[in-house]
């Protein structure tokens, strides 16, 4: 099977690189802070909200947190997965040349955003892209990525299946396989979010100082979500060495939190299977990432939230920042607000000074109608109750953005 | 009855000065594009979407547009109605002095965003607000206002009950009355956003010589939400004399575009009953505000949506811009896409160069609940078929957002 010939170091200076050379292709994205929610983030949680938690009984932790997100939602195809996409074709083409690279093409499996977006990413350059989707896949998923301009080709769903089409395509073709995060050009793609986020935050806390806590000048964490770690990759090998802490988040429903159990366990788990409402973060790690994801030196730490969790921080995402995500997006978020043993760690580690967290929004493709799925009526009314205890805890401010 | 005691004349002039009062408190909300929109909007519909329309069987209009966004549902409150309320606030301060508004404090009847943007201007000075609210409304909007620190007190639910309301507490208080939107201060205030945006636009044009259609430098027009008009009236206050057009968008549920029938008929409708679900947009002219929007000098024209356009509408920005509004805000766009009277209005007065259309974001103050509600299951699909028929009209630039 064709593959890319070689590769580069992970560091910094390699994420640099590729920023400049996916520059022209895509957003830079915006940073946005919210007064609310860095407010509730830097208020204790109330007994109440600990009850029936591991964490049931014990005092709330008093964490001082400012919030900076990176709004990859705004990227082009709606997600992050455009900056790997963009880096591995141009990888591509440098190694290969473009004419090679247009005689040969490209391919993946996948029915999701890195379907998009390494279709896009070889439409702007004229490749063929062919990518291997199931069969059971939904008809508006393979006509959004026929509309691309992509070679759709069915396979079954299962990933021995979807290999063997895979194969297929490349012995007919003679394509290159650009996989969706287990690959160094993928790493530092995604990686490029984080030199913007590193810069934006710092900008806008020298624009205004009443956005920062303490008297850092600039980011102290990043909080990204981990599914098969390609971007929490990326952001730990571009702010590895900067002093900045990266930490990763993962939904725990049916052990999606596979890289956390892994990491715990010495190990990498292999395979998952849970059907978290966060399906982004529903595979496991790979060989490339597991080896930073699960280094000390790279990821300081791994939590893992509720579909509770999530579907809370989504309400508040879109309720009080006005800012339409995927429930794989906000597992960063919701582990700040929920996770009592995130929080206690910022509150030993920071304290009083706080830190200024960035938090990486990683996409916003889901639909009108996956909301309404997820939000049912029952679900909905325990919801509403929740959003209000949490208002109700922090009078005038919190309140400024209810709706009237 | 306290009030005003004497008002800026209706001008550009006045909007100026009003933004200069109000810019401290207000934040300078962004100006967003969107090539997907953009492209939809310059593509004919089909004729099946005009099936059933009382433009079936006509030509589809060619308008060739530009759209930019103005971004209200990232103000203060969440939407416009903090820009008048400041306004009015700040212009009493200088006419009654500090003082002498904290000793009487300011009064208004209302459950939706002017009672927040109120009690917010009025925390902000330390000035007691006084909100009239049906005992009906719902305990989270009754809990939201009196988290701003405003005193709610309640009515019955007609307008005789309100204003007998607001009459006791002015008698008792001395507090003066703001209105929501039939007063100079508060269109002047609302007005404000159109000098943003005017801005905005020729330097994003400036930046980005692709945005634009045609050789225009700036704005050739602007699009806004009409309840009961005071914002309308302060955008076309604002751009009087500068040749930019200003129009108004309406629903047309139950006569909910009052505003546009009155002009029609030469007759300001005084009452209006819609239960539409652009529920900001409820409320008829008042007579300051119906003095300027029938006057063709300041808004060029007035158009109405349905139902369905305003959820199609709202369905795209959520999906496809990521921006989280509430259906009132969508009215202008739903007009810029499905009415074929606006769109061969734009393809005559325009031709080929195009326009460059302002749209009015009004505001984001919705729920998830709210939202869940609006696209039950059985419209909810009617709807997914809907947005499919729209994609597939134009390949690939459109699918760029698409879910994967």
């Amino acid at each position: 099977m064709a593959s890319f010939e070689r590769t580069l170091p992970l560091t910094r200076e390699s994420v640099a690189k590729a920023h400049d050379l996916i520059q022209p292709h895509i957003h830079y994205t915006p940073v946005q802070t919210n007064t609310t929610l860095s407010r509730l983030a830097s208020t204790p949680q109330s007994p109440e909200a600990l009850q029936g938690t591991r964490w049931e009984g014990q005092p709330p932790a008093k964490p001082e947190i400012q919030l900076f997100f990176k709004c990859e939602n705004f990227q082009r195809i709606g997600a992050f997965k455009a900056r790997g996409a963009f880096h591995a074709v141009k990888r591509l083409i440098e190694e290969q040349g473009l004419e090679e690279v247009r005689r040969r093409g490209v391919v993946t499996h996948s029915s999701g955003n890195h379907a998009q977006a390494l279709a896009l990413a070889a439409r702007t350059f004229a490749i063929p892209a062919h990518i291997v989707m199931p069969t059971i896949s939904t008809p508006s998923k393979i006509a959004g990525t026929k509309a691309q301009g992509a070679h759709v080709h069915f396979s079954g769903s299962t990933s021995q299946e979807r290999e063997a089409a895979v194969a297929d395509v490349v012995k007919t073709t003679g394509a290159t396989l650009v996989p969706p995060y287990d690959h160094p050009d993928i790493i530092l793609g995604q990686g490029t979010m984080a030199l913007e986020l590193q810069r934006q935050v710092s900008e806008l806390i020298q624009k205004d100082a009443g956005l920062s806590v303490g008297d850092a000048m600039g980011l102290d964490a990043v909080i990204a979500p981990c599914g098969g770690g390609g971007m929490l990759s990326g952001n730990a090998v571009a702010l590895h060495g900067t002093g900045i802490k990266v930490f990763g988040a993962e939904p725990s429903f049916q052990g999606g939190d596979d890289a956390r159990r892994g990491v715990e366990a010495g190990k990498r788990i292999e395979t998952v299977k849970t059907l978290t409402i966060a399906d982004g973060l529903r595979t496991p790690l790979g060989e490339h990432t597991w080896k930073i994801v699960s280094d000390k030196q790279y990821v300081a730490g791994l939590y893992a939230v509720t579909e509770q969790n999530i579907k809370d921080a989504m309400k508040l995402v879109l309720e009080r920042m006005k800012c339409f995500v995927e429930p794989s997006a906000v597992v960063g978020l919701a582990t700040i607000l929920y996770n009592e043993d995130f929080r206690k760690m910022v509150e030993r580690e920071a304290g009083e000074e706080g830190w200024n967290i960035g938090v990486v929004f990683s996409g916003g493709n889901t639909t009108i109608d996956a909301i309404t799925k997820m939000f049912a009526p029952e679900v909905g009314e325990k919801d509403g109750q929740r959003a209000e205890g949490v208002v109700g805890k922090d009078g005038a401010e919190v309140a400024e953005n209810v709706a009237g």
